[in-house]
């Protein structure tokens, strides 16, 4: 049910199966985001025309509302946003870091106060498990302490520890709740999926910020805790350099077992995917191409351009020319300039459309280039760089 | 190039094709309307989906914004917004008298503010005419002078006598610019369209409020001007009781040239286009659909419900059971709830998408009905009208 074959490396680079509960996902992968059960602008059509094959979803999102209880009693998070399709959820810890107003952590885990309602609620790792268990993605997230970007060696040290103790009573929850359901004593709250071969897998995350002796040690002890179908890299991409982050995913790219695929969360923009890519990275998420579709900006081989540019009146080619979505493929520059000038909201959906296909498709053609063999994905990522960096069309 | 055949009546409904540069209509039809040359939230795909086969755009909003220039550059309304299939435009006559900020008539034309810059603009009927062969819908409608519902017969004979004067200008003037392209005088601004037997009629619009003796001598007017492919009346649904609508139809019905496809602008409600076929009309228009379905409100058989309510947080059930659109067979009630209390744009495409749907296959059911001869239209209208107006359930 989890499983990952690689099928072709080039230098760090992989290109293999994901296999899941849902379907098979071809890696590397980005996926949507579905933050309140739906990728904003788009819906699970559109996302199956752009070659989609996993979607995030976001656990904090969907407990404070609806609630997990109401997406189960609607058929459990697949069906109740329609995607039959594979889908993660994250556990929450980051937007409790970054999305609510108050907080306080302490073991235990996190009291804090909802962005929708200003009610005060708490997650624990046991809680962010059983949400996710409910509302039914193929794999859960375990619940972590995410340090800013720029923290000291003494704050990621601690968000490090708190988030390896409560990876392991994530596990130990998922385990019961596996147990629970294997041993067919699955009241509704545990059967929150119609597929009937439903199981859940848990990946645990990296923490460490920039620091490279807290991420060694972390991802040692990781390892030591349990055979993992997955691992993900937190708490990059939150403020550091970029150069920071790339130094991280090398440091750990050797050290990483590699039958194991790599998640790499919350990135990322183009330059981002192709530089993670060839540090080994198989998974990547980010809110990017559907946040900045909607304020206009589109991803193209050429670097972004600004929809709302004057000089785009009249112009009647396609966003990006090489582009295949039905954004590239039937509407002219002028009139998506014109729909975001007008306000209308089928500017926001067609250019959402645009970037997610954007990413998919830099996906498709890192795969491609990786089964060329050695060499062929950094001879590939050394043109892409070169048309994307060059001055903006924009 | 416009033809009208009518196949089959039921008291004075009647089911036609109207033939358009763009393609067959069949009648009775509702037009969804593209205000900017979008129809809003929807798609041309959506559009097609949902079976609508024809689109009404508003000459006032693309002459403020982009203008009917930068539409011709960009290849015409239909190349414009990638609609294939045939377009109407609206004079810009109704939008000049309702939305404009300052306005000054005279018998030339009409001085307005621009709602989007301030800036002072005038509309004549020369000018209306020319800015919609830019545009190159396969429908132009005269400039109109429109009174309030509730006006006396002073204002509204002045309007309808304003009116008359400018359809005569109208129809010269579209006159002298077909001349023109048909002697291949023609520049670009006079070859909006790509389809190279590009046509554009022009359809007269009956004013006279809700005064009987100021509608039949107008419809006279209207018929000894000239002959016309297809006449509107106007005026109506702006705020007169309803009683007062259907009563002007009743008295205009007998007087309407059989072989004249009519077009009642601006409406309407489910239960208004049940009315208005049944007295005889074959076109509407109105952004009823897109507006209500945006504020979460969606039409079915039983009467509008409204989606945000609290007792369909875990409702399983489509919106409208017996419907066949995307919305109705892929999400539930307690999905759409979520997206609208979420404020999720997807929650104001599917409603959208699905209040269009619902008055086109009401046109559709209505269509069959006729077909089925004497009595069968009357019989289904009262079935309707007594599911329809039942206590809400909603």
């Amino acid at each position: 049910m989890f499983d990952f074959q690689i099928a072709a490396t080039s230098g760090a680079a992989r290109t293999g199966t994901l296999t899941l509960p849902h379907g098979p996902v071809e890696t590397p992968v980005f996926m949507p985001v579905g933050t309140q059960g739906t990728v904003r602008a788009l819906s699970p059509a559109d996302l199956k025309a752009v070659g989609a094959a996993m979607v995030l979803a976001n656990t904090y999102h969907l407990h404070v509302r609806p609630g997990e209880e109401v997406v189960a009693q609607l058929g459990g998070l697949h069906r109740f946003m329609a995607w039959d399709r594979p889908l993660l959820t994250d556990s929450g810890g980051f937007q409790v870091f970054s999305l609510a107003g108050f907080r306080r952590v302490d073991d235990d885990g996190v009291e804090f106060q909802s962005h929708v309602d200003g009610g005060r609620r708490t997650l624990t790792p046991e809680r962010a498990t059983e949400i996710q268990w409910t509302l039914g993605a193929d794999i859960a997230m375990a619940f972590d302490h995410v340090a800013p970007g720029a923290a000291d060696e003494a704050t990621s040290r601690d968000a490090l520890e708190r988030t390896l103790r409560w990876l392991e009573r994530c596990a130990r929850k998922l385990g019961e709740l596996m147990e629970r359901w294997n041993d067919g004593q699955t009241g509704r709250s545990f059967q929150p999926s119609n597929v009937p071969s439903f199981r859940q897998t848990l990946w645990p995350i990296l923490q460490g910020g920039t620091h490279p002796n807290l991420r060694i040690e972390g991802l040692r002890r990781i390892l030591e805790m349990g055979s993992w179908t997955g691992l993900a890299v937190g708490g990059l991409s939150v403020g550091e350099p970029k150069a920071k982050m790339y130094e991280v995913l090398e440091l750990l790219e050797p050290r990483l077992p590699r039958p194991l695929p790599r998640y790499l969360m919350g990135v990322g923009f183009p330059e981002d995917l192709v530089a993670a890519v060839e540090r080994g990275v198989d998974l990547f998420d980010c809110v990017a191409p559907t946040r900045n579709g909607r304020n206009g900006s589109a991803f193209t081989p050429e670097g972004p351009l600004n929809i709302r540019n004057a000089g785009f009146r009249t112009d009647k080619g396609p966003v990006d020319p090489t582009c295949d979505c039905e954004t590239c493929i039937t509407y002219s520059r002028g009139y998506l300039r014109h729909l975001f000038v007008a306000e209308e909201l089928l500017g926001l959906r067609l250019l959402s459309l645009h970037n997610v296909r954007y990413l998919i498709r830099l996906a498709e053609q890192m795969r491609a280039a990786i089964r060329k063999g050695e060499g062929a994905l950094a001879a590939w990522a050394d043109d892409w760089r070169r048309r994307y960096t060059q001055p903006g069309i924009a």
